[in-house]
């Protein structure tokens, strides 16, 4: 069950609301998440109580961003374990929420190997659910260490491929807190290239059709001073062209073992862009995002969202008018082709950036060796 | 002065109000618009009985699509000739009201051409009058008959690189009749293939930021009763990867002497994209799109459109909340870069068709041999 709040009002002050928090009042514990769909217009919380209300919140994209989607994912499990519904259930139905992003199905098992373990060792339901939490605690703590690193290799990496400094960067969809327990990947980098003096330009993509970018991005971008500008995703063309962006820097959903990339749709139309003017092109993931599992790109299932979300357009402020709840834009019947994500081939990757460091070329061997560490499906948290 | 009538009611089926007319009622002559910024939610004609009624409704976008820029722009001397306003002035202010689009400029300099003719030929103002609007009439009437032979000569040169049948076109922006005296460029080809029965799907790009894919060339294709499907501009790249696009069909505002072809935003990723999946890609655009006196890409000047158009959106039905007149999508305050058009250069078009035919490669050379006969810039009409 999810309860709204409004948290600002439009005259005030950006908050720092963080994208997701677990909190316990009297009434039991919680799962509160910024609803994303709201943003900019307005900073609205969304309270769940049990897995259900978080699958719709995953599903509707209230919360979402690859990162950020692990961490909920582990909370889910927990929130139903301390909560004593069916874990089992409440894991199946959040790993299923969305197809793509590997993170969320490794942060729901992270979560529930933790109750199993607890469980087979005789510690009963509550210490299983302790266990649940504390694996979604330390998921939550090991992804904004791991975003801290990863700004830092990037940032170190933008420096070695642009000694000029003054980097002007284009990013596309939505990279930053509000997907991550830290600052983010790809915008963390760009963060971190700000605060060192050295971001020229944050080029924003809109990234249609959910508008990730011009929504998300020019809000976190705005909130930290950055200097960004944002366009059409058809004019990064145009700015290429001009010699106007001297790197790409984007997240990834799920990165198969060979290197293929899935990240938001027309992060592919980038790296060939990029690739024809000898820009280069920086993937920036934990490495949770790694799937072995997935051989390459033709391994990645795509997720295809509803036609609605191209046909019409949904804004907070307007009343609903469309089948799909927004305003339409396309004449009554037309049909749309809508892939979530796209997969860019490894040979057009300059580089991938993780906590771990930079894998430059990217290649199925170098990747191998990373996330050797890291807890990984089915593994224990 | 405009004024607007709503021609149809949501229920009725689609008319086939033409995109603009001459019309002579008795209150004196008028140029009739179909306002393609209410399309596809409304019908509503805008009448214009004066130049600066005109020059607002192309500068509004109401009126658009290059080989209907230069019909407006010719009409628009005749209504000023005919009401017996200043046509130097009324020429002056059309010819500038769009800076990208050379057949607006071509067309307001053909009308004022044979004003100026007649005048000197000692007819007096009411034959000078009736000069300017032969001349707008010829126009239409050669623009008409010029988008039947791009549309033979472009059909024609698809089943000779597609010699399977079948054919899956991506298209940009709209190129139909709501940009023609006839039945447009190169959305023209696409249907002369539907009634062939060789198009098999015309996937139509939504075209951010003013949707001109999503509200008038679905409309179009609705009306024409063809296989289409809409898709955001960021998902033309998965369909290339995927193998779904035979070839790419855009048109054209301004063609350079060197073959460098200015055209809506996205038309330069698209044509990188079809480059670098070995797909055919073609621009169909008449002669009068030709510009000489631009020797290349370079010296095409790019109109910058207004930041609202990216940081807001525009929907006919929503009421005005944003300064541009739109619903806000980006954070208060912030900066857009947003290009109209962009530059294709020479070496990514596979072909030009005009009504002339077909120039394939693309050189100088070959382009210096087109549109002899035709009338260009300050030549009588």
């Amino acid at each position: 069950m999810a309860d709204q709040y409004a948290q600002t009002g439009e005259d005030k002050r950006p908050t720092d609301i963080p994208a997701l928090r677990w909190e316990e009042p009297p009434e039991g514990p919680v799962l509160v998440l910024l609803d994303q769909t709201r943003l900019p217009a307005e900073e609205v919380e969304l309270v769940c109580t049990d897995a259900p209300a978080l699958v719709e919140a995953i599903r509707s994209l209230a919360v979402r961003g690859a990162p950020l989607l692990g961490i909920a994912g582990a909370y889910g499990v927990a929130l139903a374990a301390v909560r004593g519904y069916d874990v089992d259930d409440a894991a199946n139905a959040l790993a299923g929420a969305r197809p793509t992003a590997v993170n969320l199905a490794v942060g729901v098992r992270r979560a529930h190997a933790a109750y199993r373990a607890a469980l087979a060792d005789g510690g009963g339901a509550p210490r299983a659910a302790e266990a649940a939490l504390a694996a979604a605690r330390a998921l939550h703590r090991e992804d904004a260490e791991a975003s801290a690193r990863m700004a830092a290799h990037g940032l170190a990496l933008l420096d070695e491929l642009l000694p000029g400094g003054g980097h002007r960067v284009l990013t596309h969809c939505n990279t930053g807190s509000l997907v991550s327990g830290g600052e983010g990947t790809a915008f963390a980098v760009a963060l971190a290239a700000h605060r060192a003096g050295r971001l020229r330009r944050l080029w924003v993509d809109e990234t249609r059709p959910l508008l990730q970018g011009a929504r998300l991005t020019a809000y976190e971008a705005a909130r930290n001073g950055m200097a960004y500008t944002l366009l059409a995703d058809n004019a990064a063309g145009s700015l290429f062209a001009a010699g106007e962006v001297d790197a790409v820097l984007i997240g990834a959903d799920r990165i198969a073992a060979d290197g293929s990339v899935a990240n938001k749709v027309g992060s592919y139309p980038l790296a060939v862009l990029a690739r024809y003017h000898h820009v280069p092109f920086i993937v920036v993931a934990p490495v949770t995002t790694l799937d072995p599992d997935t051989p390459d790109g033709a391994a990645i299932e795509v997720e295809q969202r509803p036609g609605y979300e191209v046909t019409e357009i949904s804004v907070p402020q307007v009343p609903v008018t469309g089948a799909g709840g927004g305003v339409p834009i396309a004449p009554l019947g037309t049909q749309a082709y809508n892939p979530a994500f796209d997969v860019t081939p490894p040979e057009l990757v300059t580089a991938i950036v993780t906590e771990e460091g930079v894998v430059s070329p990217v290649t199925a061997q170098a990747l191998a060796g990373l996330g050797a560490g890291a807890p990984r499906r089915g593994a224990a948290g």
